[in-house]
């Protein structure tokens, strides 16, 4: 998120461009980080390659050598920051599990990073399409990375064989999405535990099959 | 909720002063109807009473003696189309008012009003604080209404006693919106009927306490 460490100017310069070991990451890093500041400022819509080129302080040309084009840009900003950000649990137990699962996720969606990553996802989305499409991909992504906590759990015998991981991740998530985009409300370790406990009493039980 | 009845206000002209059966409530319906149409088509920021008066076809001061301002007029028009839109059902069975609650929610958040609702509401939201205050305002609406489901549900017994009403309507509602919202998935009466199991499951199993 800290775009001052990373964009140390604002004009292009020759240098930039001569490759060198761990250069190439140090631009990519730069980009992505500029990338999720424009988002947060100046929302989807108005985001230009040439606004996070300026702010990552690297040429146009840098960026369209790495990502195709606005779009790819964004959702790779979006999904890496976000594969950051909520690691995915593997302890042996899946109340522990969906609980750590549901508290990473509510300490990022109430964090800066989560907040920018909602604001740009979801304030133009329902007028830009691709927006919706990009917000679609990332979840998707995250969605794909969670559920083998679930079919863990099935093949360790704590949640029955029918149970649908996609269901149950998106049953956990959608609690805590609801307060912060609809209801307003504080959403904190006792939130997701409460999410944690409704979605697993609910699969225990043949509910989310 | 309307603030037309006790705002009267804050300029007037004599000849719309006058009081006339019928007349009232058409003007009252045509300033709500234009304001839902413009929300839809500029946004929560860039609406105005301005706009909205020319296109219900009436005064800017009319708007104002029956609002006093333009979010109480925003709120009104919204929690009053939701209202309306979603039926709160009482079969007498727990199963089927939820399954109806959840079925009318989701044709709601995937008809053009729910849409033009959800554009107008989380399109400024993130950006517009007044707006996150409107939006939680009429959700909270929106709960109260419906909560008497739970109740009745645990007066006959059909739920545990310490069932949390607004949970339980909350967690209802939560995978319907996030699909909308976040996944961009298809939100039918399949997904409904998923979400009210999911959550009746949950709730009487004491995972909804």
């Amino acid at each position: 998120m800290s775009s001052a460490e990373t964009s140390p100017s604002t004009t292009a310069r020759p240098m930039l461009g001569r490759p060198a070991i761990g250069r190439g990451e140090k631009v990519r890093t730069a980009v992505l980080a500029a990338t999720l500041a424009e988002l947060a400022e100046t929302g989807y819509a108005a985001l230009t390659v040439d606004g996070v080129a300026q702010r990552a302080g690297v040429h146009k040309t840098t960026v369209y050598r790495r990502w195709k084009d606005r779009d790819a840009l964004i959702v790779d900003a979006l999904a890496g920051q976000i594969a950051a950000d909520i690691p995915i649990p593997d302890t042996g137990s899946v109340d522990q599990d969906l609980r750590l699962l549901a508290r990473g996720l509510a300490a990022w969606l109430t964090g800066p990073a989560g907040s920018a990553v909602l604001a740009a996802l979801l304030s133009d989305a329902v007028r830009v399409p691709a927006m919706a499409e990009a917000r679609a991909r990332i979840f998707d992504d995250r969605l794909r990375r969670a559920e083998p906590v679930v079919r863990r759990a099935v093949e360790r015998g704590e949640l029955p064989p029918g149970t649908d991981p996609a269901e149950v991740i998106k049953n956990l998530a959608a609690p805590l999405y609801f307060r912060v985009l609809i209801t307003n409300e504080p959403v904190d370790a006792a939130t997701a535990d409460r999410a944690a406990t409704a979605v697993l009493t609910a699969a225990r039980h043949h509910g989310l099959g």
